[in-house]
């Protein structure tokens, strides 16, 4: 099948239906040639045995996600080596970048200033190994209604001021699920400039009946896709874009090589 | 019983059990002298009946509360007239302004921007009415999870940014559950200024299981309440904090007296 060029699906769209090498497999099969790519996964399928493979299918790794990064789901802090790591994997495979989702707040806190400052103090201390490994932190920006339990990190602007405080090697993530919201978001993107590292999309259906992977297909919900796309590409983004979809209720239960071909089709008609 | 100086309790959080007729003796009985009433129960109790009621009680009416003002749940324009009417039903009941949830996306619309400009010029048509009237719109900003389908203002900057535009008349209502997260908060609490009207406070449960009537008791959740009033307060606001807590799967269901008792305590042990 002929590629299609611009477009990229990450693995959490096919969580339970595919292992790793499925992914590859499956994504290739439908012509896509970029996965974002779950340490998980990465882990069950061994790391070298996975570089040969996504090399061999000529698969590129549009970004490495890393979840729980300064605290974990309990709100416990991170250890420093176990962050170290990710980066190595992620520079093994040679992933664009490394989606860095922040993690809460901390246990028993409820101070949101506190745990921010530590979100920024962790990404510091990562971004000496990150800059030598050449794989640059690309922070996500994540929907505030997880700001206690997944992030607090929850707009643009922080993210963008973040990049500005930490300098060279850092850049953003912008998913249209997070941020699609946001009355600042065509200043955001364009501030964010060539900071953008990854454009991941799917939906936001109305209503969205749970707080955790209840993202829609593009074209189900309301947001304005093919003009969040114009904005990242004007603002300078010319990576793909990375089709990110949760969902228990819906695409979660399907076959997953008709959600890959769905992925593909409503790419190419509505971005 | 004693007064409660500073309490005030929105008959959401007794909706399911109580009327307002109910709501006003229940809150009394608990010493509680301010209620925030919603336009359903005041119709069901007929506009005379809770007037006269109210004064009697003792009771001052801090907010009332008027959702779906640009367009309904559907997506479907609102006319004019209705939030006309409801503003008459706010003078006649002496609120001391009328909140003002303005509704999200029209149906099949995905132009954020669009319905934005469409809730600043229903609120601009509706003005002249509430200076007669002499009672101030209070914009609710509301949390971004229920940007599609409830309202499309969904941070303070903007509704100060709308505040600005509007001239007098119009001011905020500062919802701890909507805006805890915002990572601007201070900034624009102190932005808002005298233009608070409104100070609702109830906590941010984590996990939060549904994106509706899933709020906590004060104490129960994530946000920091007493700074939260500490910056309220430093930016101008003398009135009450009123408690609004829709929670289907546990306040709702237990008896109101309890409810109400709860938010007494919690008041005076957290605020």
């Amino acid at each position: 099948m002929r590629d299609v060029a611009g477009l990229a699906i990450n693995q959490a769209t096919t969580r339970p239906q595919w292992s790793l090498a499925q992914a590859i497999d499956g994504y290739a099969r439908a012509g896509v040639r970029g996965i974002g790519v779950w340490p998980d996964k990465l882990a069950e399928y061994g790391l070298a045995a996975a570089r040969r493979h996504l090399r061999d299918a000529g698969m590129a790794v549009t970004s490495y996600c890393v979840g729980e990064m300064i605290v974990d789901r309990h709100g416990r802090p991170q250890p420093a080596e176990r962050n170290r790591q990710l980066l190595d994997e992620a520079a093994e495979i040679q992933a664009q970048c490394m989606v860095c989702v922040l993690g809460g707040l901390p246990a028993g806190s409820r101070d949101m200033a506190r745990a921010r400052e530590c979100a920024r103090d962790g990404l510091a201390e990562l971004l000496p190994r990150a800059r030598a490994a050449g794989v640059p932190l690309a922070i996500e920006p994540i929907h505030p209604m997880r700001a206690a339990d997944v992030s607090c990190v929850n707009s643009l602007a922080q993210a963008n001021e973040l990049c500005a405080a930490l300098g060279e090697g850092v850049g953003v993530v912008v998913d249209a699920y997070h941020v699609w919201w946001d009355p600042d978001l065509a200043a955001g993107v364009r501030r964010a400039g060539n900071r953008i590292l990854s454009f991941q999309i799917c939906d936001w259906l109305s209503p969205t009946v749970s707080l955790a992977n209840d993202r829609g297909m593009m074209g189900d919900g309301v947001i304005d896709l093919r003009a969040m796309r114009a904005l990242v590409r004007a603002a300078g983004f010319a990576g793909p874009c990375e089709v990110e979809i949760m969902s228990e209720r819906d695409w979660w239960r399907r076959d997953a090589d008709e959600v890959v071909a769905t992925c593909r089709d409503r790419f190419l008609s509505l971005l």
